[in-house]
C-alpha cells in the first residue's frame, strides 16, 4: 500500500478524531503506519491537543450538567452527557485501580464507572440507588481503557431505571448493570 | 438508679468489650452513666485500648488470612474471617466516603465494604465477580459506622455464592447483597 501524503493524512486525522475522539497516537500511528513522532507533529500542526487533554476539556463541560453528583465524586471523565437521557464516561485504567494479586481492574472501580455514570444522567436533587443488578464478563487488564454507556430506560412514578454497558478499547463488552434510583425530597 | 462501684464497673466493662468489641467510649459512658474520662481512666487502668487501636489490632491478624486480595484492596477492616466460610468487617465513614450534595455516603463504599469482604472469605487464589445483586434501604449518614458480615451459602463447580448483609449502628439493615465469583485458572 502507498503511503498517504502528508496533507492527505492530516486531513483524516481531522475527520477520524471527530468522528471519535478517543483515539491514542499510538492507535492513530498504527491506522496510517507512520511513527508516533509522525502523529504528534501533525497534531501540532493542525493544533489538535493529545487525547489525555481533548478528554479533560470535554470532561468539564459535560461534567457541569450533573446535578446528583459532585464532579469529584464521578470515577472515570463524562464524555457526553444528557441528563434524564443518557451519557458516556471513560475511564483510563492507573497503578492504584488495580488488585496486585492479579494485576486486573478492582470491582470497585468498575461498579463505581457504572454507578456514577447512572446517577449523573438522573435529572433529581437527591437519589437513592435502591437496586443493582450487575454482571461481568472478564477480568480488566492494566493497560485498557472501558467506555461506559448509560440510558434510562424507564421511569414510574420517582423510580428511574437505569442500563449500562461498558466496553473494553477492543470494543468487548465487559459489564452489564441495571441499576434502579428513587428521587427523595 | 445507684452508680456502679469502680471495680464492678470495670469488671462489666471487660466483659462488654469481650462480647461486643466495637462500643465507643461515648456509647460505655451512656450505657454506665459516666463521663467520657472516666471511661478512658477505666480503659488505661484496665490495659484496653480505644476502639480504633482495637479494630487495626483485629483487622491485622484477620487479614493475613486473606488469599484473594491485598490488605489494602479491602475497604473496612476485617474483625473476623474464616476463609472458606465467613466474615466481618467494619468501616468508619470519613469525610472523603461522602456525596458534597447529600452528605450521606456514596454508593461506590457501600459496594466495596461487600464486594471486598464477600471476595476476602473466598478460597482461592484468582476470583472474578460474575455477578452482583444488591438492594440498598437507606441513605447512610456521615456519623455512622457499619458492619458487614458475609457469608458463602452454595458452592457450585468453580462457583462460589456469597451473602452480605450490612447493618449501620442503631442495627438497621442498610445493604443486602448476593455476589457471584467463579474461580479462575
Amino acid at each position: 500500500m502507498k503511503k498517504k501524503s502528508k496533507a492527505q493524512r492530516q486531513e483524516e486525522l481531522v475527520e477520524m478524531l471527530k468522528a471519535d475522539p478517543f483515539y491514542t497516537d499510538e492507535e492513530i500511528a498504527d491506522l496510517f503506519g507512520v511513527s508516533i513522532q509522525t502523529v504528534r507533529l501533525d497534531r501540532m500542526t493542525l493544533n489538535i491537543p493529545e487525547l489525555r487533554e481533548r478528554v479533560k476539556s470535554i470532561a468539564e463541560t459535560q461534567s457541569s450538567k450533573v446535578k446528583t453528583l459532585g464532579v469529584k465524586e464521578i470515577t472515570g471523565e463524562i464524555i457526553d452527557l444528557s441528563v434524564g437521557q443518557l451519557g458516556i464516561s471513560m475511564l483510563e485504567i492507573t497503578e492504584e485501580m488495580i488488585y496486585s494479586k492479579t494485576n486486573t481492574l478492582r470491582d470497585t472501580y468498575i461498579f463505581s464507572l457504572a454507578d456514577s455514570l447512572a446517577m449523573a444522567i438522573i435529572d433529581a436533587p437527591k437519589v437513592i440507588m435502591r437496586v443493582a443488578n450487575i454482571k461481568s464478563f472478564k477480568l480488566i487488564e492494566k493497560k485498557d481503557r472501558l467506555i461506559a454507556k448509560a440510558e434510562i430506560y424507564k421511569t414510574i412514578d420517582k423510580k428511574h431505571y437505569v442500563k449500562v454497558i461498558i466496553n473494553n478499547k477492543a470494543q468487548e463488552q465487559i459489564f452489564r448493570g441495571k441499576f434502579v434510583f428513587e428521587e427523595l425530597d
